[in-house]
């Protein structure tokens, strides 16, 4: 059995540190449980399928990371947990040129050869649209997509750390500090105490970078800012409405009791503002109500906050860093954390244990996210 | 001494009590404390001599109210009441056509004629504008009215009252009704007692329908809801910054320690629904972020509501309600009754005692808010 | 077809109109949506079995009504309402001293021979006890009550609104002004329209007392007002927590995610004052640690405020109003809203279309709440 | 002129910057903004001269903040900031052993003597207490000093940083690692930049262990969590009520228009959890109900999270850092942090120009806040 120390209990230090801990192993989870943690924040859509970005690396891993769902989610309820956060509702995918739409069908029914967790995939007119998610606009056609889920990245993350502590893992509430011990061993400070590792998992995602600096490591990762929009259509049941997938970058979730989801802004170079803004809610509450009018009279109930990690090319990377081979990291999972972050998670426990991984470690090396050094400041 | 019953505790009651107490008369004053009460929510600007609008009573009005507020406020502060929200903080108008500004200024400096307290006019470019309120885009120019001020309405309210309740005002809460006895007097009832004074003054605003519909009187007095937002500008002095009146009808008020608050919209025919609606906000911040784009990165604390009252004329009414001499009515105030209230509720009191009012009660006639009786709903 | 309009959309209210609206028949249904009502703040415990209280009366309509949910939640679920805030997830009930658990246990079995609903009554030990329900102190025993239920009060009046309308009813926002026309006959005035129904239905809960002063009716209900603690533990599945009954008048629900809700004030003689007050905040605050220490790093969300309706005897009521036999009143529910309501209103609704009901409606008199007239105030 | 960065805007960090910019010097602010800090939640009580904490050299530092605060402010307003959240409304101490107030008497009469800024010190019956602070139970004697004043950290913290970026200073918002470069040089490394300074001053408070981490320097400085309560007294004008020191540890403090402050929560070993917490509110509100029995029907409106820095003597730390003679590290200001900050800030000033301080330095070493190295993890 290993010592294994993980950075960061975002979704995907915590699926890490569920994968660790029921393989036996010995887990410290650190978090320094920061306001506008990505999964904190994140309700998630679990439809990869559709999107129009080429990149095959990035598809591979979203692919897969909803392919990993069902039976993770089976495996946690076998374990007791029930309130994963993690609902197959559908996905209704929307566009005003019934072109596209057609086309998206197309490029849906070619992935699912490979891919039938996509399910049924059905084209809807104006009104069988408006049906399945009635505040939207009846002029509007789109596309259904069975297998699409909606899930809640705190409800996730939560479900995973408490198995986690169920199999052993001890959990710290504190803030990690990577430092060099006379030997030039790296030692984990935190709080009063110092830990020693067999691996050390950082997964802290876009305040990655501050945990690697002290190792005068300069890690590329940008956070951004994502502020989301929770509104309330009083006296309506919503738990089962599609998670609605309209052109541009908007997504609208429903819960139950009302309970909807308009994300997100995308906010680069704003650094960890925790606020809400002027600009941020007059964008989502525009985008909002443009696609779903019906939302006009819905209650406004708060807005959150996150920071998505991003990489320069826009690519997860994971990896071993370069010098310090038993420091594993994964990060840049971006917009698509909760789609991903599952499976990347069970990826790097088996690295930390020296399994073989699935997917193909050189296309997301970490030198994507290093440099050299960083600029100095006039 | 005679006794008098106020039914309704916004500005028009608190300043008819206050004015009663102080004259030494029996004070009861009956207030539900319903939420959205219109003074409660609102925050306003005292600059009524560069309306449009041509009505002549309502500008005498308006005007009278304007000019009442400096005696009113020195006497409040003499008996110890220093926290009244008003401030003397002047008034920024904008517009996008220079000769209209040229126009405002003229309107102004003729109204000054009559109206000494406007104060100083001046006409501001692009660049003066946006030293005085930051946040504004620096291409528009302004005038600036000296004697203009902001007050906030639930702290004039507060100071009102409790200046009323020092000269021996009783305050009562809960829900007045007027109730016929067996002689046909009018009872008013609250809670588990019933009251009977000589003079009953109903300012119940947008509720006062209700109040006189079991005296079977249709009283023809329409809510109409506010929102209205309220921002923080974080690090920022503010306290002294003018209020804002753009084209259109929204209005920025700054207060201290960087709060600016944006109003108001303007919602027929929603009844009396207190929640802060998705389009609601979206109008506001639009509005907002048009008109002083420097606004985008402030933070957004909340969204107040409140229930304007207006009558089918859009001019307030005030007087003795037919049938029943010693039941005295003001209500309609609409969008000023910040402006208007503490002088009407002045006059209501002098009404209130037989003493003659300065204003021309026929302007103001109660038969515009009165119908002969409620339609039938089939 | 019968025309009917219910005053008071409340759980009562809402259970009147589904009943009436299911049996075919024409509902209006008028709420002013008052903050405060009893419903939309209730988190309820439908466990009336253990109850101390020997009134025969009493007893008869909290059986009656715990009794009755499984068939309407069934019903409810049929139509496609699967949001109903029911669940039955049984309930604990505590005491210091073992032998009032002892005879707990056996009053409760003798109860059971005529409330099979009960299900299964269980001894427990402290330890037990604690499994069940974790945060609880480990020195105390209790008893299990497998038939026991929580219900969200909003969530179910919503289904029974949702469904009502489904089957006709018409939902109109405003306030309820009931006046005598010059035939002497009721009509029901609201905002600009005036209704005429061939039965009305008050069951406007503590503002009741306003809807019938218009007809110089007293009717003596008072409003005792509720606060209710939410607290939330995070990271812990809490769905399937049983609901807790200490000693005293506090109780513990658990809802899903790690919500917690304990409850609730009882003041009297406040009116209906909506804010969350220090003193409210520290008895609740105080009593939930001192039943439930572990809850004491649980984080504060909110309170929520109620207003409950209580006659002077303590008992419900419900019947025909003296002098005018068309207009049914149910009133005076008071702590047991919850478990009584939607029996109650399935009650009322029978007795608008003369059908005969099974309650014994000599025991619930409205003359329990009615008084000859105002006292006067002097 | 030499390049100055002050890593932590606090109330330490803005003073300093605050001096070291109005001396002409170039200054860089880093801040990474952290929910939490102290100076951010704290309204704080400016009366040193009563307390009966012996050590000579924790009284001296507060002595000396207290006396410095009428020129800082009178600075401040000079150059146009009126809003500092400083105003001089005298303390209320309060004792149920009338002796311990005639000794408390005495020993402020004692210090008085080099402490004239302490003003009129008088005591008080139980009637003239409530009197000032009307809430207070009506049993209770005190002392009354006139010197002592209240201050809104925030405020202030936000009036020096706007002061400081007028006289040209920089802020960066990020979070400032430390690193050797090659020829071991200290690099400031934040976001994507890296700086270089002739001075670099820590003042980032709870969280100074961080900071210095990177260099492999324990740094012993423990947060110590404090929730502070907010009421509101409604309709009341509370702006002059003085500030309330009763037995025991928690103070009350009045702001204007009916907001009560009540502090504050001493809570250790919590780590950086913002989260309200049950007991935390219970602790607050049955203190203050105790004091102030009058605040029962206050209502609640929030309570906010704030970090205190202590060392391990509980004595404030200042000087040079070990090794790095141009790292100015000050910390450890503990729970008299406003009274202290701006004193202190203005010393650090002077130490990063290397003019002689007023304060003997040799009290308040850093070495009190050193440990060899962190203590190893099993």
């Amino acid at each position: 059995m290993k010592k294994h120390v993980i950075i960061g209990a975002g979704i995907l230090g915590a699926s890490a540190a569920y994968h660790l801990a029921r393989a036996g192993e010995a887990v410290t989870i650190i978090d320094r449980a920061d306001p506008g943690q990505a999964t904190q924040a994140a309700a998630g859509i679990i439809c990869p399928w559709i999107s129009q970005r080429r990149n095959k690396a990035w598809y591979a891993l979203v692919k897969a990371g909803a392919a990993y769902y069902p039976s993770l989610i089976k495996e946690l309820e076998a374990e007791g947990e029930h309130e994963t956060g993690y609902k197959r509702v559908g996905a209704l995918s929307l566009h005003t040129d019934p072109k596209k739409l057609d086309e998206l069908v197309k490029r849906a029914e070619k992935r699912k050869l490979d891919a039938p967790e996509i399910g049924k995939i059905t084209r809807l007119s104006a009104q069988e649209v408006q049906e399945l998610f009635p505040p939207i606009s009846e002029k509007i056609e789109g596309v259904h997509i069975s297998g699409a889920a909606r899930v809640d990245g705190a409800a996730l993350k939560d479900a995973l750390l408490r198995s986690a502590t169920r199999h052993g893992a001890e959990m710290v509430s504190g803030d990690a500090v990577l430092v060099l011990d006379k030997d030039q061993k790296v030692v984990i400070r935190v709080n009063d105490a110092a830990y020693h590792a067999d691996s050390i998992v950082v997964t802290a995602g876009a305040w990655a970078d501050n945990v690697l600096a002290s190792l005068n490591i300069k890690f590329n990762v940008q956070a951004q800012k994502a502020q989301i929009l929770h509104l309330e259509l009083p006296e309506q049941q919503t738990d089962h409405w599609p998670v609605v997938i309209p052109q541009g970058d908007q997504y609208l979730l429903a819960f139950e009791e009302g309970r909807i989801v308009a994300g997100a802004t995308h906010e680069d170079n704003v650094g960890f503002d925790q606020r809400v803004t002027a600009s941020g809610s007059l964008e989502l509450l525009s985008k909002a109500l443009h696609h779903a009018p019906g939302l006009a009279d819905a209650s406004v109930q708060n807005v959150k906050v996150g920071f998505r990690p991003f990489t320069p090319n826009f690519l997860p990377v994971i990896g071993r860093l370069p010098g310090y081979e038993h420091i594993l990291v994964a990060n840049g999972l971006g917009a698509t954390g909760l789609t991903m972050g599952p499976y990347l998670g069970s990826e790097l426990a088996k690295m930390a244990i020296d399994l073989e991984t699935e997917i193909d470690l050189s296309l997301y090396s970490l030198s994507h996210a290093m440099k050299k050094d960083a600029s100095t400041h006039p």
